[in-house]
């Protein structure tokens, strides 16, 4: 079936201690979609401006991700500037310039109003709850935050998440949201705030489950070296619902595969800038590295 | 078959955010014992001072800890201060007063020396190959490490690694070593060093095991609350060798469950102060926490 997501498509300049990239495409609702492209036909919203070139949108086409409804505005594209370190798990921002991306408040394409399954990726949530208003009777909403948001705008935050199916957070704003240090009460207590579901993404030290009665714990596949972490949550938010929509069924039947679809699928982000390497691998890849997985972890 | 373990005996004085306990019982020898005793018999050698009780031998005796090789020697145990804040990692230490193991230079009692199975723990490495040199033909030798003998005393534990079939490690003095930031770098050069086995402790965030053909990772088992982590690590490696000393097979067909009961054991140990909660439980206990490690992991 096919999923919506909600997010950001923007122009990334990075220096790592591998190398820099200037104006490479980037943004949450790219990494997500061409991550889910594997899985299931994506139907992305996102808005861009002028300087955002066809080749970009043609190669969002031809992974199978439908543009109706990116809007291109005059103006320019959202971009973003970061460098990491060697820890690579928080880049230091440099710039960022929101452009068109500002004034976002997407009015959903027809089309795309009866969305089963459904991504908001990390934006202002007050208006993911003005997209999430749009649809009607989705299947399955997941959704995608940030520290700025927690600080700034709880409240619209948690009027969302009581909407929310599966909620995607890392373990720094489980902590902060929350207020609890141990992961697993901190989970306990969203789940208190409305999500069925909660995926707790930890980076290099995997990410952990929980629901009201099950909890899965995944370590990260090994990598000799990581080249650019940008965009590898949304990746793996992308690798688990991709998984989910294709799957169709009952979500807890399909939801430790497609939590490890979804860690495979970050593995392949983080190889290269950009979506150099996520842009070009195949279906094979992934069932390889998913049978990888299985075998570095199991006992 | 029985297990030979080498390493220190003390009195812990220990600060963390959930209380106090003065002077009871720990080091990394009987952590690692009372943990391995639950699989196989443990003969144990370490050195105490006549302040030792009664009633701590007694306690590792009914556990089927052999202690002919705990010698008491007049003066002091052993004894170290620590203090852990909520971040649990790493202690600050306020105090650590050798006493009687400054001098420790252990004389192997005739019948170990054809143990099959042996583990030297965290102490000076010039030591560790002074007694592996008094064991004929062992079937396995392990061995443990801090970061104190990698800055002052590497080329003692450099000799060392040569003959060591299983290293156990932490991710921080893994990367010391080698001077690799990447684990799965670091674990390759280790095994160049000599070591046949590395596995890297994560703490919180499970173990890696590394051999020239084999890799497994392990996320670590899920607890609401840590009450206090010293000793984790060699209740870890107990319950590792525990294992390995039991199954007396192949140790590659053994390693991964081998690991996995490590993992279980060392959240006994964090449970409460000194072995409080790992000197109470059943085999029972064991077994109900492996299955839900299995449950945890598995897809």
């Amino acid at each position: 079936m096919s999923l919506l997501v909600i997010g950001s498509v923007a122009f990334d300049t990075i220096t790592t201690p591998f190398g820099k990239c200037k104006n490479v495409l980037g943004g949450s609702a790219t990494f997500f979609s061409i991550s889910a492209s594997f899985f299931s036909p994506v139907n992305l919203v996102a808005v861009v401006g002028k300087d955002f070139p066809e080749s970009h949108i043609r190669f969002l086409n031809k992974k199978g991700v439908d543009t109706k409804g990116l809007v291109i505005e005059s103006g320019k594209t959202f971009s973003w500037e970061g460098e990491y370190n060697w820890d690579f798990s928080n880049p230091s921002t440099i710039a960022t310039n929101l452009n068109v991306f500002a004034d976002f408040n997407p009015k959903l394409p027809r089309e795309y109003r009866n969305a089963p399954y459904v991504f908001l990726a990390n934006i202002d949530p007050e208006i993911q709850n003005k997209v999430l208003s749009q649809i009607s009777k989705p299947k399955l909403v997941a959704c995608d935050t940030m520290n700025y948001w927690i600080e700034n705008k709880k409240k619209e935050l948690k009027k969302l998440l009581k909407k929310i199916d599966i909620f995607f957070i890392n373990e720094a704003e489980a902590r902060e949201l929350t207020g609890e240090a141990s992961l697993v009460k901190a989970a306990k207590d969203i789940i208190k705030m409305g999500p069925k579901k909660v995926i707790i993404k930890k980076g290099e030290h995997g990410s952990l489950f929980f629901s009201e009665n099950s909890v899965f714990s995944t370590p990260a596949y090994l990598l000799e070296s990581i080249h650019d972490p940008t965009g590898a949550g949304d990746t793996f938010a992308g690798g688990v619902m991709g998984y989910l929509a294709q799957a169709a069924g009952s979500v807890d039947k399909s939801l430790r595969k497609a939590i490890v679809y979804g860690s495979v699928m970050a593995t392949f982000a983080v190889e290269d800038f950009s979506l150099r390497r996520l842009g070009t691998i195949t279906k094979k890849d992934i069932t390889r590295r998913f049978n990888k997985f299985k075998k570095l972890t199991h006992f």
